[in-house]
């Protein structure tokens, strides 16, 4: 039972869909969502204390391993959207997260995504340094 | 030698990384690579008879209904690609495309992409028009 | 009392940079300063009253005609941008826009850019409905 | 007199309009013609022995400083572009390139772009190295 033990620490961003967004189908361009997810990692790591271009210039990158996306509905020219994320999992070396794209009640897209710690030197997998464990620790769904 | 009949019908496009693909992590920003496959399925559908802004026009669209990637390695500025599409689950309404990046021997990335046939005045899903259905039967994977 | 005239209607729009914004030379790819000058001129003409995808249901889009863009210094990822814009001169059928990307007192990048207005169906200029030159000239850098 | 001393030394590049590069206008969004121009602009480098990200990993990158560019006509999806560059001038620390995106024989898209040398770890303009101010001299657009 976990009546008490769920933090649901989900970040939210809120984004304007602008020209630059949309095809020429007058929807959201499918790779697009993908921006959308990864600025809200971003602003969901920031929350935490992370900040990836001081990581990155003491040569801990993040890739992306995996996603996994299902589009739902499509997203227009000047709707408001929020985009969400929440670190469903944590590993050593990398953490899944799960995302959303919502117009109103409705969601648009969701996504699976798994992040990697990398040494950008020689572009190899690594652990993730302590202090990113422990931030995304207290980033992940569920208290530990 | 083919005994079981099967025909890899592999669309295959060849392309280069410009500065527009990568990111500040030095690598192909990993949005980038459903630009590529995507490109890689229009030229497939075109080498097999189907113009999609003429189908567009007709007020028959295409949308991306889930998509799934997994990154493998990373291509660089200047890397040429070898992007492939076939065919490889074919539904009434959707197609299942199997996708890959390649430089030289290595697959960089591979994609499962579902792609649904909608009515753009409804956004609602529709069953392939014949045509569509027959050339897409011609690039499957396998010969019916 | 406008003892001088001038009222400066700039419009300000913050944005932070993310992955997507940079290239592998660490910086924002110059063609994304487009992107920004952009959602910035949309968000002008929406405070204004203004709504793209309205007009563009009726058949009145916009598009650009020219920009100049001077590229003084470099944005990184990450950074905090405020970019401006704001009417600088105002036509029967288009609009000069002057914009500016900073970070803290530094202009990153500074453009002026056309946008004329168009029948969507034809592609052809067409004057800018009285509703719409009426917001932009309330939008415009002098009072009138 | 330059009677017979004008090499038009003009790099041509060939390329598809796909998705990725219209918005719900249904023409290519202003931003991507600085794309397809970039892109050209490699490939001149390239056919003149000029290997960018060679140079990137001794610490000298390529920035454009300013651009200017008439938007005239509208590209659609699926449409083939001719994307045209030459080096137009030719000074110490950096060049010009005219450039144009035809479609058959109408002209889109016309642009003057400038583009500066600097060393990548202090973001400085500096001198084009010997052989890269050589290689483009047998770029320009004049004999010398």
């Amino acid at each position: 039972m976990h009546e008490s033990g769920i933090a649901l620490a989900q970040h939210i961003l809120r984004l304007r869909v602008y020209y630059e967004d949309t095809d020429a189908g007058g929807i959201v361009y499918y790779a697009n969502y993908l921006k959308f997810f990864e600025r809200c990692r971003t602003e969901l790591l920031r929350a935490h204390g992370i900040d990836q271009s001081a990581w990155l210039d003491q040569g801990v990158g993040f890739v992306v391993r995996r996603a996994e996306v299902d589009y739902r509905a499509s997203a227009r020219l000047d709707d408001t959207l929020i985009v969400t994320a929440q670190v469903e999992r944590l590993g050593a070396a990398s953490a899944w997260f799960a995302q959303r794209a919502m117009r109103d009640e409705v969601c648009l897209a969701a996504a699976r995504v798994q992040v990697a710690c990398i040494d950008i030197r020689t572009a190899r997998p690594r652990p993730l340094p302590d202090a990113l464990h422990a931030a995304l620790r207290g980033a992940a769904t569920e208290s530990f």
